[in-house]
């Protein structure tokens, strides 16, 4: 069976998973990196993305390394891909990331302005839909299907909204947020609308020495 | 010097201090007793409560624990003391307590309806006033330099709103939540308006086997 899961999601005490006020600058608004310097600083996986090695092994570590294993394909909103709305303007912008997205597998974009698919020399192709979160599954099941190399399993990458959506719709498996304790103010909920989700899952919250507590929805899938 | 402090506040995933719709049979509204129940069902504390007595000491009692020694009143909001709204009505209405509340200090009940003080055997006297934050906290202090026996610290007991405000004041020194993995969708938010809060504090969290996790707030007092 293919799994829905979420990483490494960054999230405020109150509630905010990204900040307000995205722009090419600030791809997470007023919230900086502060969502996500416990791993981009903090761990291997973080030492990786800044082209480096090495590193401790944590509690931070364990849980960040369960990101890329089995994933065959991932969802994102089209916010992770652009800081740009409305129709697509600037057709040279392939992502934030440059060259080596640092994915390797399909990733669909869920985007009311479908536009050409991208493909980069190291597996990463981006296919932009316009879906409703139930029919991008299935198409990005497929997607995983045609390559032999991945996992089933899909990851849905965020935003905030992105997930809400695909919680809402009770299509994810696996949700891993990292509470870090600060009061963001604005920005995106995550929580909106989705008033005892817990029920669906089995709860885990296990405190790291960084000062992040990672809490887990779980279910079998 | 004398510290303000909370302690043992139950806060949903999704920032919710207490449940919406307060009601005589309903104290915490539609949350029920589910921001409580670690303590209530779980803690040395909370079998004190229902008379009992015994009990393991685990992390969460140690956080319980911290509830009473050295505190020499109490400020509440009028929700935490009544679910009646607007002027009294109701006289005879002497806490949800009964003739023990459990506080043995004096209590002053936040209210823009002031009536006579309440007098308990147990040392409980409630003092309703209608003051602003620094304003209340000036004469509960001064109420606790009236009683030796007591000590010098003052504990906002809730509810949200309440704790909300003395920490826009800049009032607490010391607030200890424990995080409750629900979503609750609907009540009194705790964080609205703290935007970047932690700037002022100490924090640590600290997950517990009870699936809790205690998070403090703290800085010298």
């Amino acid at each position: 069976m293919s799994a829905v899961r979420v990483h490494n999601m960054g999230i405020s005490l109150d509630g905010y998973a990204t900040g307000e006020g995205q722009s090419l600058d600030e791809p997470f608004g007023h919230a900086g990196t502060r969502l996500l310097d416990w791993m981009i600083d903090g761990t291997r996986f973080g030492r990786r993305i800044h082209g480096e090695s090495g590193g401790l092994r944590t509690v931070d570590d364990a849980y960040v390394e369960q990101w890329q294993p089995g994933i065959g394909v991932e969802i994102m909103g089209r916010n992770k891909f652009a800081p740009h709305r409305g129709p697509w303007t600037d057709h040279e912008w392939r992502g934030w990331w440059g060259d080596e997205p640092p994915f390797g597998t399909p990733v669909v974009v869920l985007t009311h302005h479908p536009r050409p698919s991208i493909e980069f020399a190291n597996g990463t192709v981006f296919h932009f839909l316009d879906a409703s979160p139930a029919d991008a599954l299935a198409a990005a099941r497929q997607f995983a299907a045609e390559r032999d190399d991945l996992g089933d399993d899909v990851r849905i990458g965020g935003g905030p909204t992105t997930v809400r959506e695909f919680l809402a719709a009770d299509l994810i498996d696996h949700l891993h947020l990292a509470v870090v304790p600060i009061v963001l103010g604005r920005g995106e909920r995550l929580w909106d609308g989705l008033e005892a989700i817990e029920d669906r899952f089995h709860v885990e919250s296990v405190s790291s020495p960084s000062g992040v507590v990672h809490v887990t929805f779980t279910r079998e899938a």
